[in-house]
């Protein structure tokens, strides 16, 4: 292997790392922006949480797990009951370890910045009323345990792997892992208090900061540019470059696609919209950027526009409460961005749709089984909603005894 | 052509598209920051807009507009009546492409996001009163159609090209033709209510948000790196790590010498200005940034930091209602930046100065006649402005139904 | 030399050189978010000044006299008295300038892009009562001069770096630096008013934009993947991604120490100390990123989470009044990770921490002794602390004639 190019690799896939990195700041920055100023720093405070204590546990478990090679039954990481931490291999460093693309830490580093997301999507469905506590070792044995088992199936050689399921930045094993668990999280913690009120109407709980939303989704939109562009795993020109064109064509797309729709359906300009049809743009065209043509991902980016406006409205139907919509974007738009690998693109073809179909259900299956149980005991136990009270009053003062903005008067509701 | 070269040109031209990508960031910030809260949610909607449309205009008619090849009577890209979209030749993805600095997707993308930046200059002016769907019909035109016609004549290799003008990364093919599009357009509007008075005196109308509008400035400036390092089209150590050392010096004493004027004329420590002046720093270098010494650069920028300080004051004389300075910044400085190539630096000479001059003047008289041409016939038809109600309100609550900041007691003015 | 390998090292600092530039934004956000609004302008300015002429005064004299190759009686750099602005050498451009690793300009610019940042971490500590234009004297002083005579015993090969005395990226060299010209500011401008009361207690004066701060943190850890990993001064694919594993580890444990901590002391989750845990981190593993293992990473950043509780608090009992935690952050933490060289790693030894510990006391005293003679001579002169009246309305107003939240309604406190 050439070490100038294993260099050249290895730089762009730490850029990409960096990138995912800041994803974690484009996810806080819209959850608060999409809740009330009263909850505010209990939202930083769980993001900032998730995002340190996911890459402890990378490092303790979740990288060893997901990575293992191979398997007890077929879908137990053989590595489960024998966890002992990073133990990096001899040539970890060199350029034997991945074909010259990367080292044993940016490997750990990339995969680690991923696993946290998953919670983070949790995160924003459950706002405003979690108990954080309960929260933290949800989101402990979540990011710790589950994600990685799920990620292993086929990003570490696993089962779906070999039966020919793809995804190729996690349409499915990030998006959805984190869609379900926010699906799950929302139904057994029910709505807040005003969402929906007794004469069957929905009560709008408007966001606090837009501009802060919207810095959001710009943060996230570039992060996507390393989210995507670094699972081509190597600095290939003409992979990278088709998956970023893809990525950025189809979260264009995606957000023109969910103004048109909700102009026309409310007769308004609808930037929340807009914003969540660019996140749907890119969480669908995420399972097979580097599969499809200019045209495909407009395609792709533009249903999943469609997806989101249907989809919001959807879920308030079923009077599930998600604060930010994060169930249509990662949940909806995952399951339809893995779909498209089956229909659109170098991939598609009715073999390849039934085993995206496999892969959905059955990571969906094992998330919603492991978030039911998870979330279940801890509602038996510690509780997962705050009191009525402290809802009321808002999270920041009675958790962390603090005010996102002591300066400014406010109007409390 | 060297592979690994390929590959790592290739990856500072993505990288510095992402930073460009976020240049739109950038200016969402500084937009709203420097106008009222009652229009934030316009101003943040019509920058994701033109973001996304500029991105798919780009990729359905754009890029093979602006790089045409050839010219039917020597101005009009030959692909004008025959547009169809990105085609990749067959060797798109080679080092062959571009003599191994990108490929055609890496070219497309990296080109895309400067053409969205045109249209997002002339955002800034005529925000607080611009009716939205006409300003949406003037994006798509002037992003879709005139940005690309007007860079065709020099990058895309046109008559400019070949006459010898000089532009290195665009203080006349971007920001000019942003800005001289912002002064018709301000002109057309006529100003706010309330900015200039009946007794003469101007009306300060202050931005909300100066934390976000320096944020705003900062992230431009680090886009800036990608703006200016990637116009180089590759990697090459010298030339790029040159054009950013000129580019931030540019910034740094067009900073201090608005700061230092700004402080003399007006005796207090004008942060408005300071940011205009790093602003006016970085387009007035952007011309010639690759062929500047430290000391060029430092005086280019100096001047460019002095321009914006009188610029704003003249604009405002001439009774023009410029809220957030674009004219100032990119036309202005871009004019100076363009001219400054034929004062300092490698090409600096009288020849090489009326090449420049007969650019500023072309391309000036092709924006303005364009601009002029959709704007009046807008006005004539849909109407280009707001009604008096409507902006006394803000845009955001007629246009948008939303507002910005529903948990903040606001002062509405 | 590769031209191809100098290449992409060359890019790769370039992009830390970014990233590292970005780090002004985050400071700028965090001091503003733990400060009150009225005092927002001002602490802005200080940042874009600080950037600003910290960039110019490098190019003119800093660079020079930070590697000097030969010192005057062993500690003056021989360029002290000899400055003539920046001379690129014949090989500047060149593989041969540093070993194939980056140009003379990219050397200047990443250097360029530290410097400023030992004034940035004073400005958090004198936040809200220091008069403007003696903090940019003294700013003009300490980044122009005395940073770069520090830095020219290690970095400059001057006794330090012939001592055996180790600092990778700047614990002390830049956080120390920073940290006790910030001791001695606080020391000697005194506590803001109703931050001491009479009768002992201290007045908690809470920081008024919380979500900005965390976004200030969040860019920080950003700006630490170019501050560190650009410190390894090539692309090595080893040394690279080992120092970013190091240094998101010890920023994540460094966070989640002082979050136990925090908690177990004060009972509540303390947002501001998990922030402050996280930067303490980064500050702790920055002088030898390169040499710790991830076990070693996890300890290091545990111990400055843990000091940056107990800190903060000493500080707190000691009468100094530090609005951000600037001192315990920089300062403690950068002294405790150039002393975990010489305790942890491949360098760990008693002979090592012994150099380790003459590196801290002769920076520590040259910075406290250059920055107490600055600072007296301008208190007794132009005074370094605003009047009573001033610092009840706040600087903004009185230095700037602005209000950073027009629209907002405000308490004033």
């Amino acid at each position: 292997m050439d070490n100038t190019l294993f260099t050249i690799n290895n730089v762009w896939i730490m850029i990409c790392t960096a990138l995912v990195f800041l994803m974690h700041l484009g996810f806080s920055l819209l959850e608060i922006g999409l809740t009330r100023q009263k909850n505010t720093i209990n939202i930083l405070f769980k993001n900032v949480f998730i995002l340190s204590i996911g890459l402890v546990l990378y490092a303790l478990v979740g990288f060893n797990l997901m990575y293992p090679g191979s398997f007890i039954y077929g879908v137990l990481p053989d590595h489960f009951f024998n966890l002992f931490g990073l133990t990096m291999p001899e040539n970890g460093l060199t350029a034997e370890y991945a074909n010259g693309n990367y080292t044993y830490w940016t490997d750990f580093l990339f995969q680690g910045m991923f696993a946290a997301t998953a919670a983070t999507i949790v995160s924003g469905a459950v706002a405003e009323r979690v108990k954080l506590g309960s929260f933290m070792i949800f989101t402990i044995i979540y990011v710790g345990i589950i994600y990685p088992i799920a990620g292993s199936w086929k990003w570490g050689t696993g089962w779906l792997d070999e039966l020919g399921f793809y995804d190729f930045a996690g349409s499915t094993l990030v998006h959805s892992v984190g869609g379900w668990a926010a699906l799950v999280a929302v139904w057994l913690l029910g709505a807040r208090i005003g969402k929906f009120k007794k004469d069957g109407s929905i009560g709008a709980i408007p966001g606090h900061n837009i501009p802060l939303a919207t810095t959001g989704v710009f943060i996230l939109w570039l992060g996507w540019f390393g989210f995507n562009g670094g699972s081509v795993l190597s600095a290939d020109p003409g992979k990278t470059s088709l998956v970023l064109v893809t990525t950025c064509l189809a979260a264009a797309s995606g957000g023109l696609a969910a103004l048109l729709v909700s102009l026309f359906r409310y007769k308004q300009y609808d930037l929340s919209m807009f914003l969540n049809g660019v996140l749907g743009g890119l969480v669908g065209i995420t399972a097979g950027a580097d599969v499809m043509s200019v045209t495909d991902a407009i395609v792709i980016g533009s249903i999943a526009g469609i997806l989101i406006v249907l989809g919001v409205g959807f879920i308030d139907r079923l009077k599930l409460d998600d604060p930010v919509g994060a169930i249509a974007v990662h949940l909806i738009c995952g399951v339809w961005g893995t779909l498209a690998v089956g229909i659109f693109g170098d991939l598609a073809g009715w073999e390849q749709f039934s085993h995206q179909i496999i892969g959905v259900v059955s990571i969906g299956a094992f998330c919603v089984t492991s978030a039911f149980t998870i979330l279940i005991i801890l509602k038996k136990t510690l509780g997962i909603r705050v009191s009525e009270e402290e809802e009321q009053d808002g999270l920041d003062i009675h958790e962390h005894g603090m005010d996102a903005y002591p300066d400014f008067r406010l109007n409390q509701h």
